[in-house]
C-alpha cells in the first residue's frame, strides 16, 4: 500500500507497450495488452523480462495462455519463473504442461520447491490438498512468543511476500494451535506458544471437497484453514480467496458450457484450428440430435402438406420450449449450486416447475392461437398450435428442472449435457405434438 | 479457529431442525434449511432468535430471501438484527426493502449505524462507495505506538470481529497513512505512528468504479484498500473479498439472465406468480420475435408446399445456427468480462469469428447435405440445405460475436438481449437462405 503515486485511471494508455507498462508498475494493463497477443509473441516479449517481472504477468493471464507461454520458454527460464509463482498456481501450470516439458522443468527448481510441488500435483485440483498453499509460517510449541517476533522481524521480508495472517504452531509435525499474527501483539514475550496459542484448531484434511470447504467459509470468518493429513500433520493452508475463486471460475466455465464452448477456456488468441475444433465437437453432437428431432416431422410429412401454415409454426414452439425448459435449467443449477435443493429432490422440483408451465403455458398458447387466428382466420389451427405450446411448455420445464438434477446424479457434468438434452426432447415432443394434433383434428 | 470439535461432515444430518443446528454452531446447515422454506415461514423461524443468531441466518440466506424476511418482521426486530451485519450488506439488503419499512427500521437502529448506512446508501452498488465497508481502525498520526497497542488491547474483543488487517492513520480526517497490524509488532512503543506508517498510501475515491476496483486488486496484494472522497477524507474500506464476491455475483447473473431469468435471482421458494411473471415477461417478448423470423416462411409458403422435405431442415437449421452463435456470444461476454477485448474491436473480433465460422460452416454444410441426400437421394437439396448451413453459420458467428460488443457500446445488458437477438436474426437470415435458394433452384 505504498505506491500512491500513479493513480488507477492510467491503467490503459492506448499506445503503451508491455514493458513500458510494466516499468510504471501497470501489471494488469500489461497483461491485458499481453492477452492480444498468439502464444508464440507472448512467449517472445516474456523471454525479455525478468523472472520476477514474468511471474507477475504470467499470473495474470489466463492459465491457458500461462501454459503455453512456459512451454515455449527456455525451461531454465520457466522454472526461474515459476519460482516466483505461489505453490498452488505454480502446481496447476505444471499440470497442463506436456509432461516431458514438466518434467524438465522441475529438475530444474531449487529442491524444495519442486518436492512442494510434487506433493501439490498429487491432489485432484477440487480438493483442499489442490487447492492449499505450501507458503506458511511454522513455529514449534516449545518456542516464546520473543523468539517468534525475533524470527518475524529478522526474515520480515519474505513473510510480507507470503501475506500470512496466521501462524500454525507444531509438536513434532502435528498440528496443535494457531496464533493470529495480531495476537502476539497482545501477549507477554516471555510466554510460550503453547501458552497464548488457540488450541485444537479447526482444520481440514486435505482430501476435503470444495464443497465442504465453502460451507467451512461460510460457516467461519477466517481468511485461511490449515489442511493436514489423516494424522493431523500440517500439510499446507487452504485460503479463503482460493475457495472463493475456485468457485467464480467453475460459474464462469458453466456459462461456456452451457453456450457450447467444450473442452476448456477459448480465448480468440488461439490458433484457428483449436478454436473450430473445440466449437465443433459440441456441434457435431448437437447436429445429430437435431436431425433425430427433426424426423417427427418427417413422419407427418403429409399432414404438413395439406396444413402448410403449420410449417410456420414448428420453429417457432421449438425455440419457446427451449426457451422455457432453459429457463427451469438455468433455475436447477443456480439452486445446485447454491445447495438449495438436493439431487434428489425430483418430486419438489417438479411440482414447483409444472406450476410456473401451467400459468406459462397457458399464457404464451393463447398468445400464439391468437396470432394464428389473426393471420389465417382458421380458429381450429390456433386451437392445435395454442394447445401444443401450453402442453410442450409444460413438458420442456418439466424436463428442464430435472436435467440437471438426474444428470448429476448420473456423473455427467449438467453445464455440458442439460442445453442439448433438453432441445432434443422439447423438439420432439412439440413437433410430435402440432403435427399429431393436427393429423387428428384438421386433416 | 477454535471450534475442532465438531466435524465438517456432520453439516447436513437428516431431520435436524434449525434451531438444534445452530446449536450445534451449524449456520450454513441451518441456512440450507431455512432456504428451502418459503419467506413466510422463514420470517416466523427468525423471529424466534436472538438478534444474533438471526444476523448470522441471515447474512447465509440469499439476498432476495433475506429481504422478504426482514420485511415481515417487527421493524424493531429487523433493526437489531441489521445492526448485528456488517454495513455493506445492510445497505444493501435496506436499499431493497420497500420504502416505508427502510425508513421505519433506520430510526430504531442506533445514530451511528443509521448514520453509516444512509451514507452508504447514496452510492451506486457497483462503485467503490457502495461495496466499502465502514468497519475500520482509524488512529490520529500524532498518536504513539504504545497509545494504538493499548487501545487494542482494551477492545480486543470489538476488533477481533471486525476482522480488518489495517489500521489507518488521519490527520485531521485526512487518510495519510497505513498502518498493517504486524507492523505494530516491529515498531519501538515510543515512536508516533507518523514514524512508523506507510505514507501516501494507495486509496481509490468513493465513485471508482468495480471494474477498477478489479484491476486494484488484480495488481496488488491487498486484502482492502481504503476508500476517501474527493478531498481525501477517508470513508471507509473496500475489501478483495467484497470485489470478488460482486464479481462472481454477476457472472450468475449473466448465466441466469443469458437463460431468460431476468429481473432478479429466482430460488423456488419463491411464490409461483412471481416466479411465473418474471420468466414470462422475457418469453412473452421472445416469442414476439419467433413470430417476426418465422413471418419468412409464410412468405414462401408455395415453395415449401411444393418441396415439403425442406420443412424439416428448417427447425435444424435455425437450431444449428443458434447454437454457434451462441458459442460466438460466450466467448465474447467473457472476453469483455475479462477485459481481452475492447467493445470497439468489431474488425478484430469479426475477422476472428469469420474464420471459425468458415471452417465450421463447411464441416455443418457437408454433414447436413450427406444426411439429406441419404434421405431423399435429391443432391439438390442437399446442395440447399448444406450451403443454407454453411452462409448462416458465418452469419451466426459474425453476429454473436459482435451483438454483445454493440449491446455494451449501447448500455444495453449484453447478457439479456444477446440470445434473443442472435437467434431472431439468424432465425430470419436461415429460413430466408433455404427457402430463397429452393425457390431459385428447386421449384
Amino acid at each position: 500500500m505504498n505506491d500512491g503515486s500513479h493513480g488507477i485511471e492510467s491503467i490503459e494508455q492506448p499506445g503503451s507497450t508491455i514493458s513500458e507498462l510494466l516499468a510504471a508498475g501497470e501489471v494488469a494493463g500489461a497483461a491485458v495488452e499481453l492477452n492480444r497477443l498468439s502464444p508464440a509473441a507472448q512467449a517472445k516479449v516474456i523471454a525479455d523480462l525478468t523472472p520476477e517481472d514474468a511471474a507477475e504477468l504470467v499470473a495474470q493471464v489466463v492459465d491457458i495462455s500461462a501454459v503455453e507461454i512456459l512451454d515455449q520458454l527456455p525451461t531454465s527460464f520457466a522454472a526461474s519463473i515459476l519460482g516466483e509463482v505461489v505453490s498452488d498456481h505454480r502446481a496447476d501450470l505444471i499440470a497442463e504442461l506436456p509432461s516431458k516439458t514438466a518434467q524438465s522443468i522441475l529438475e530444474q527448481m531449487d529442491d524444495v520447491e519442486a518436492e512442494d510441488t510434487i506433493a501439490l500435483l498429487s491432489y485432484a485440483s477440487d480438493t483442499a490438498g489442490g487447492l492449499m498453499v505450501k507458503e506458511y509460517l511454522k513455529f514449534d510449541v516449545n518456542q516464546t512468543v520473543r523468539s517468534v517476533v525475533e524470527d518475524l522481524q529478522e526474515n520480515s521480508e519474505r513473510y510480507r511476500k507470503m501475506d500470512v495472517q496466521y501462524s500454525f504452531v507444531c509438536e513434532s509435525g502435528r498440528l496443535v494451535g494457531v496464533l493470529p499474527l495480531r495476537d502476539l501483539l497482545l501477549s507477554p514475550r516471555q510466554s510460550t506458544l503453547e501458552d497464548v496459542m488457540i488450541k485444537k484448531p479447526l482444520s481440514v484434511v486435505d482430501s476435503t471437497s470444495i464443497q465442504d470447504l465453502e460451507s467451512v467459509f461460510e460457516n467461519h470468518s477466517f481468511v485461511g484453514v490449515p489442511v493436514v493429513n489423516e494424522s493431523g500433520d500440517l500439510l499446507g493452508v487452504v485460503n479463503r480467496l482460493a475457495v472463493e475463486s475456485a468457485r467464480s471460475q467453475r460459474d464462469r466455465s458453466d456459462y461456456l458450457k452451457s453456450q457450447g464452448i467444450v473442452g476448456g477456456e477459448e480465448v480468440r488468441s488461439l490458433p484457428l484450428w483449436d478454436r473450430s475444433r473445440r466449437r465443433l465437437s459440441w456441434l457435431s453432437v448437437n447436429i445429430l440430435l437435431n436431425i433425430v428431432a427433426a424426423s417427427v416431422i418427417a413422419v407427418y410429412q403429409d399432414t404438413l402438406q395439406s396444413v402448410i401454415a403449420l410449417a410456420v409454426f414448428l420453429p417457432i414452439i421449438s425455440d419457446m420450449s427451449g426457451c422455457s425448459g432453459n429457463q427451469a435449467v438455468a433455475v436447477s443449477m443456480r439452486e445446485l449450486s447454491l445447495k438449495l435443493i438436493k439431487p434428489t429432490e425430483f418430486l419438489r422440483v417438479w411440482l414447483k416447475e409444472i406450476s410456473v408451465g401451467l400459468v406459462n403455458g397457458v399464457a404464451l398458447g393463447l398468445l400464439i392461437a391468437a396470432a394464428a387466428m389473426l393471420w389465417k382466420g382458421d380458429a381450429l389451427l390456433g386451437f392445435v398450435v395454442g394447445t401444443a405450446l401450453c402442453v410442450n411448455t409444460m413438458i420442456a420445464v418439466s424436463f428442464g428442472g430435472m436435467v440437471p438434477l438426474v444428470l448429476k446424479r448420473l456423473g455427467v457434468d449438467p453445464a455440458i449435457a442439460s442445453g442439448p438434452l433438453l432441445t432434443t426432447l422439447t423438439d420432439m415432443c412439440g413437433f410430435f405434438l402440432v403435427l399429431g394434433l393436427a393429423s387428428m383434428l384438421m386433416v
